[in-house]
């Protein structure tokens, strides 16, 4: 797996022990990842947009109406920042100082382009349907060409950034050993429900990707 | 409550009809989020990250340790965008278009402060540490005054932005309707499990906020 080399922007400096820079730790998190948030200057102000996503090889994707203004922005937008954050758990320690949450984060920089390829925007396509359910894209009616041409492709590309990992009890201080509180970590997992079906829905529901609870 | 006046920067244009200036729509997704998505400008780059916060009245605060260089840009940036997201389904059509998600956001505009009021400092750490669990900031050691020399805490006043929400089933095309394919929601959730207590602790673990599975 390849190591994003460190650069002066995406060097790890706070807690450096909790991050990495090996794409066997960042693609996981971005795989697991249903949302990113995109951070680009729309009219010289900093904006921040949820975002679906999908990562195929060394490339992440993102899609919107080519109506969308904020789209624009970021296409010519010289830089971008695209996060994701998955929470773990909430970390309760025997001082208030020490609570913290446990987490995988991944911070990336670089630049968003247009995808035009049909080849590649196909794939992006059927990988964004499938990240909601197995197999997905092979259920549905795919894009016509009047939607495919109404939907921009904005591809962006892995080189530079680094992952941030939490896991783990509290650490406390020596001194608070002897408190009487509860301390440890209350795990958070983003858990899918029992599948509601549309209104007219034939079939039976499809096996979700985050299982059912 | 109070509604937020649209700005040239904060007006919804795409699906405005999904969009709210209501502080009595916004205020319940800052309140059940535990992370935000910080955007500004660091050495003229975006940089996005992920920030416990917490919501008392018209401002959220956010803290980090004061050595943090990140922190230090934040407050030095002329602008931030705080977005919350929070991820409530899965949207399932049947054409792969009309894929979607249910989700709350909100995004706020703004400027950040340090908070230097030793009062209004205690009530933001102790909000923090209650966001975790219940009454939390009772139980635990509060902060000592190196402590709370070592923690930047920052504010953000609620005044520019706005909240976005989709909810319900998917909206299809009537020329899918007969589609033998499966469609509908897949709720998600952020669901707490069963707590770990940390080695060598006493007591009973807290009540989660999010209730356990």
């Amino acid at each position: 797996m390849t190591i994003l080399a460190p650069t002066e922007h995406s060097r790890l400096r706070r807690r450096a022990q909790r991050g990495s820079y090996d794409r066997a730790t960042l693609d996981p998190i971005l795989d697991e990842a249903l949302v990113a948030h995109v951070g680009f200057a729309s009219e010289g102000r900093p904006v921040v947009l949820p975002m679906a996503f999908v990562r195929l090889a060394d490339r992440l994707y993102f899609h919107g109406a080519r109506a969308n203004r904020m789209l624009g922005a970021l296409l010519a937008g010289a830089e971008v920042c695209v996060t994701v954050t998955l929470l773990d758990g909430l970390v309760l320690a025997r001082s208030a100082f020490h609570h913290s949450m446990n987490y995988r984060s991944v911070m990336l920089f670089g630049t968003a382009v247009e995808v035009t390829d049909i080849t590649e925007k196909n794939a992006a396509f059927r990988a964004l349907v499938d990240k909601t359910a197995s197999d997905r894209s092979t259920q549905v009616r795919g894009p016509d060409a009047h939607e495919h041409a109404a939907t921009l492709l904005v591809s962006f590309l892995i080189v530079e950034g680094a992952a941030k990992v939490r896991t783990g009890p509290p650490v406390d201080d020596a001194r608070d050993m002897e408190a009487t509180c509860w301390a440890g970590v209350i795990p958070l997992r983003l858990q899918a429900g029992t599948p509601e079906a549309a209104p007219r829905v034939a079939g039976s529901h499809p096996d979700s990707p985050r299982g059912e609870s």
